[in-house]
């Protein structure tokens, strides 16, 4: 199972491609930021980040595209090209009939941290760790692309193309995510 | 000079296309209204939007496109869909090197109505007679998109790509346009 994530923006646009399957350690396939200069118009600066997004499907024909949820009482001075970015994402997918999932920012943050509030840099650190990476995946994009992905792979059973996990065929940092999701919820 | 103008929608795109040179009448070409079923997967509802704008944009080659500037205050349940089918369009237009335009709801209303205010069914009394229409463009989308082209037509010259007008050479409506919004603006 792959699975491309997208941390969708304008200026920078994360993009986190992993492998995984049920018991085994989630694989780093590829990470990288498309950016548009935010001095060009908005049609040319969406035509450069969709043509990153169309070059990473192309390269590496995910089975499933996890783009974060954007809302509108995001910031108020971005989440127009936000949105668009994501829009472009799920409509890529779409045109390749891939299945497109939408994850919002704190179950992504759970589900690689244990906590829904958790900051960047626990994020990046928790990615680094589940992915076996020796350098933390930077910018912060990069790291929120390749959580999405991995939230994605992750989620629970019986949702879209779900690979079924027993419990015994977890592995330590699944088992750790597990008891953290666990945890989280029990705050909640 | 041929313009698309797009009424950007996920459940209606109003895709209105028209013709026109300084000093004529500006004369409908196209108008459609592209639709998408809210129980949809909201990827699919965007392909379904995407595929419309690009038999549009393939069928009547536009001059220009002129979309309408979505901003992040307006209605909360809609504007992410708004936003993400405005941003197709303008991609679907830089793509092909089609340039693209953003008009804000005022700035249409008062080039077709002479006021930034104007209600709906002004703007589709409006249409119909710049246009000569017998009858009025429904639903609203549609007239809004057509709008969206003929205030595009009729932008100030020294806009993008804007022919240049000279004051003797307007027609009757487009004197009566200018005169409404030089009141327009007096007002303001």
């Amino acid at each position: 199972m792959r699975v491309l994530g997208v941390d969708p923006g304008l200026t920078r646009c994360g993009l986190g491609v992993v492998d995984g399957l049920p018991g085994r350690r989630a694989r780093l396939v590829h990470v990288s930021v498309a950016r548009s200069e935010p001095g060009l118009d908005v049609d040319q600066r969406l035509l450069l980040i969709e043509r990153a997004l169309e070059e990473c499907l192309e390269e590496h024909a995910p089975d499933a595209v996890a783009v974060e949820r954007v809302f509108a009482q995001h910031n108020v001075s971005t989440v127009m090209g936000t949105a668009q970015v994501a829009g472009l994402a799920m409509v890529a997918a779409a045109r390749r009939r891939v299945p497109v999932a939408l994850h919002t920012p704190s179950e992504v943050k759970a589900a690689v941290t244990g906590s829904g509030r958790a900051d960047k840099a626990q994020v990046q650190t928790m990615v680094a760790r589940l992915l076996g990476l020796a350098d933390l995946p930077r910018p912060a994009d990069a790291a929120d692309a390749l959580a999405l992905a991995i939230c994605h792979l992750w989620r629970p059973a019986g949702a879209l193309g779900a690979p079924q996990r027993e419990p015994g065929a977890l592995t330590t940092a699944q088992r750790q995510w597990a008891a953290a999701e666990q945890a989280a919820r029990r705050r909640a």
